[in-house]
């Protein structure tokens, strides 16, 4: 029982499959069972409708050709009829087509009264060139009445002659069911006739969406039992969205019952709460069902892939996120993290290296000593490690957090003589009708027997301070040069003392091989910044060079 | 077909129970129904373990009376016997008892070889004085041997004496079966042994854990119809985690299954990817299964205990969170923006006002016009419309975000004079072997026909400008008085270029009676406060006060 082996022995809770890229369903036990599911992107479409994402062409370009490179199959761009940067996407599609993926072009059925030869909608969809085009219709018929304003037949019509029209042209054709479920729900009937018209116009795929996102997962199972039955042969695709909590549920239900194409988003990006999370329901179905949905070993890029689209799309990123998040195997319970130091087994439902995460243990003071214990067993005495504990919470409680700065925990544990020591700062900062513009910083140091005394300017004050420092320390110890920052965040807390409140500063640093984190805190956000600059600098001089001394560094 | 009281014909999808706060089952058509769940909130025990938090004993104590105003009958606390923290917070709680609810002290069985009346723990769990105790004991036979390194049969007398004894306290005893699905997958016979025994001791609810997070929704709901099956007469409950995407599902599954207690926290905070979010499990259950969770009334306030419980953990609040984010019915695509206008049952999946939240319209260039008139369309012409939404993207490009600053959208349709004009700022910052320490700001304005030039000390940068600019206004418009601010955010853009990189400042600023929002963006920190912090004034002046000339201000 047990073991590093025992994950997956209890870890996947259906039958396994056997190896390889077998066929789509394989007898087993008399029952068709499903070996592999094709993934749809939608992150750069229905994922940019999220609050706050504004992708520039070239943004969403260097995601496409990340998604492909990752294995998804199908990579939904944007709605080249709906705005000019979607446009100039598929343009630069076309000079730098997509490996082994196919890009789709997304738009609507033909409007009330059009044929679709000369609605305005489909043509800009074949304008875009690609292989693959997804369009939606409505299933729901109050959309159709009250929404569009026009009849339930003409709106079978627009289904079926826009798909028809565009299978002419030669493209393989998504047909996107908009509110399928809430249709299904009030007006069955007329749900599945919407759906019988994509399919007599040909389409390849019909896809249920849950376009609200309030769908109960067993309701959505129904639903595409009831659906698979009366359209015995149709490729079905799911849809969901997030805005019950459910997004991925919903999706591994309506697997379960029979849809064969998973659209989704990279981090679950989409408007309101989201799209169903490709970054949750790729590793359930993979490691857990026993789905296959990537090509083989490629499930170990999805963490970085995640961060990817997160740092282009400038949002922050989710650390609470399942398998991919910074905290998904952070621990910080005392109580957890010995018995991981055990087998971690104990504590983590999949291996983090399996989704190409990684494992790390928080030092806090509800973890206590343990914890600390497993980061710097080795150089800590108890009573040092006491002492440590001691001094991590009092600076807690001025609003330093240390569970992201592990360079400056690893300062507080050193004993030795700081590489340098700060004499005085000045910053001046001026401006006119456009407010503060020019900023200078002068700093004195003291290092070894010398005072280093110099200025600079920067792009802002931080800037400014990062570079007179910076210009100080190279003076006397050259490799600073080699050293960068690589990212500065900050973060207001009490919120509620507007201008005057505690600002917390977290500074990453790197120097081309490792990359280390540094915390400052303070009424006074140039303060803080100060203190995470003057922590990278002396841990990249202690930790990364092993400099304990100006002498020796003079020497080296 | 629908209407706006169409949103419940097709969102409750199971029978509606009858009105009121009937029997916890009902007999329906032969099978017994659930009517309700009794809640159990984990937030200051598990939820503590999000990394990120530290709660006070004083946080912890607002948090619990909050929880208890909002109806959940029962609050777990802490973990007595493991910090100091968590003993004073139950100290505190005897001086200001809660309420209509329980609290709820957390420990574990004694320890192997110890007699319940002489175990550190349940002696400490005594102690906390609460009428409800909550232990957790081994399920998973691997968890007893490697784990705790003791056999299977003493760890089954651990839990059969320790609930004893604390019975024998008096005590209403929850037992928390950790690692019950994991553990049930690899030895179910063991599994139930720890529940039989937990059961034997008179346990008055068994939770079945989701420790790990890593179970299945059909696999939790099979596991609790074994459960319940085996040990007839026990009333079940369910703890999941998130760390699978899927901890309410999980929980609706279970429920489903025959749980009838929910434990889980606010906004989904717990260890790694967290606990089962109840912001999400009450709607699903109260709007959509019918099954009442709160007293009569209560579920309005929801999103507001939501952003208190986020404000106390000073967390940045999670926008895209299900039922109660700020974006959760925030539409942005131009599409649902024109449908909502004629019905929002097309575009939510419930009425944002059955949690107390509100629906929002984005302004972005992807909903271009629609959303734009949505919000404006009574003060602007098409043509000036478009224009707006020209300086819109330019400036977005820029790094501004005007989704979040509805004031510095208002400022930019604003065609009149400006209440004041900026002529000059100067910043000076200066500080020794700490840093930058004191600032200083002056700060030279033009208001109609007067010079203003005075200077302000702060606690930090920001706080000097605030400071020296607010008092230069005040000469001629005292009512700035009555404005303060609220909260003050910074987002680093493109992270990659360290502190060079461009900054967004957000600042939310009141009157007493209205909130706004203004941004600011530029690569100098400063810089892009000051344009928040001028709009925030502006705003007021004009939009507020409905100032348009220094003169009328100076008569008013």
């Amino acid at each position: 029982m047990g073991g590093k082996s025992g994950w997956y022995r209890g870890g996947v809770q259906a039958p396994v499959p056997t190896q390889g890229r077998g066929p789509l369903v394989s007898p087993r036990g008399g029952r068709m069972r499903l070996l592999a599911v094709t993934l749809y992107d939608t992150t750069l479409r229905d994922g940019s409708q999220r609050a706050g994402i504004a992708y520039t062409s070239q943004d969403k370009l260097r995601i496409a050709h990340r998604l492909a490179g990752l294995g998804i199959p199908y990579i939904e761009g944007g709605w080249p009829g709906s705005n000019p940067k979607d446009g100039e996407f598929f343009r630069l599609l076309r000079e730098r087509p997509l490996q082994g993926a196919k890009a789709v072009a997304f738009g609507s059925t033909c409007r009330a009264g059009n044929a679709p030869e000369s609605d305005a909608t489909l043509g800009a969809l074949v304008e875009a060139g690609t292989a693959v085009v997804a369009i939606f219709g409505k299933s729901w018929d109050y959309h159709v009445t009250r929404g569009l304003g026009t009849t339930l037949e003409e709106n079978l019509r627009m289904i079926r002659e826009s798909v028809a029209y565009l299978k002419r042209q030669g493209r393989e054709v998504v047909y996107d069911a908009e509110h399928l479920f809430d249709g299904f729900r009030r007006n069955p009937d007329y749900a599945l006739a919407t759906l019988r018209a994509a399919a007599e116009g040909g389409a390849d795929w019909i896809v249920l969406c849950d376009t609200n996102g309030g769908t109960l997962p067993e309701t959505a199972a129904d639903i595409v039992r009831r659906v698979a039955a009366e359209l015995p042969g149709a490729r079905l695709g799911i849809h969901a969205h997030d805005d019950s909590g459910l997004g991925v549920a919903v999706t591994l239900a309506a697997v379960a019952a029979g849809a064969t194409m998973v659209q989704g988003t990279i981090n679950g990006y989409g408007e309101r709460c989201g799209n169903a999370n490709l970054c949750a329901i790729i590793p359930n179905l993979e490691l857990k069902v026993g789905i296959r949905c990537l090509p083989e070993g490629r499930l170990t890029e999805l963490t970085a892939v995640s961060r990817f689209v997160s740092e282009v799309a400038n949002l922050p990123p989710w650390d609470a996120q399942p398998f991919v998040g910074h905290n998904a195997f952070a621990h910080k319970a005392g109580v957890h993290v010995s018995a991981l130091l055990k087998d971690p087994v104990m504590y983590e439902h999949v291996p983090p290296e399996t989704v190409g995460n990684a494992r790390r243990v928080l030092v806090s003071d509800l973890g206590g000593r343990s914890n600390l214990l497993a980061t710097f067993g080795d150089q800590l005495t108890p009573a040092e490690a006491a002492e440590l504990i001691q001094r991590v919470k009092e600076r807690e409680s001025r609003g330093f957090q240390y569970e992201g700065a592990e360079a400056s925990v690893a300062l507080l544990t050193y004993k030795g003589q700081p590489p340098f020591e700060v004499l005085g700062v000045k910053l001046m900062v001026t401006g006119g009708a456009d407010g503060p513009a020019e900023s200078e910083a002068a700093v004195k140091l003291r290092v070894g027997d010398q005072v280093v005394h110099t200025a600079a300017e920067g792009s802002g004050p931080v800037h400014a301070l990062d570079r007179a420092l910076r210009k100080a320390l190279t003076e006397v110890y050259p490799s600073v040069a080699r050293m960068e920052l690589r990212d500065y965040k900050v973060r207001v807390l009490e919120g509620s003392q507007g201008t005057g409140a505690v600002v917390r500063v977290l500074i990453e640093s790197g120097d081309g091989e490792a990359r280390w984190s540094t915390v400052g805190a303070s009424t006074n956000i140039l303060e803080a910044s100060w203190q995470a600059l003057t922590d990278s600098f002396a841990y990249f001089l202690l930790f990364r060079e092993g400099i304990r001394t100006p002498e020796a560094a003079m020497q080296g």
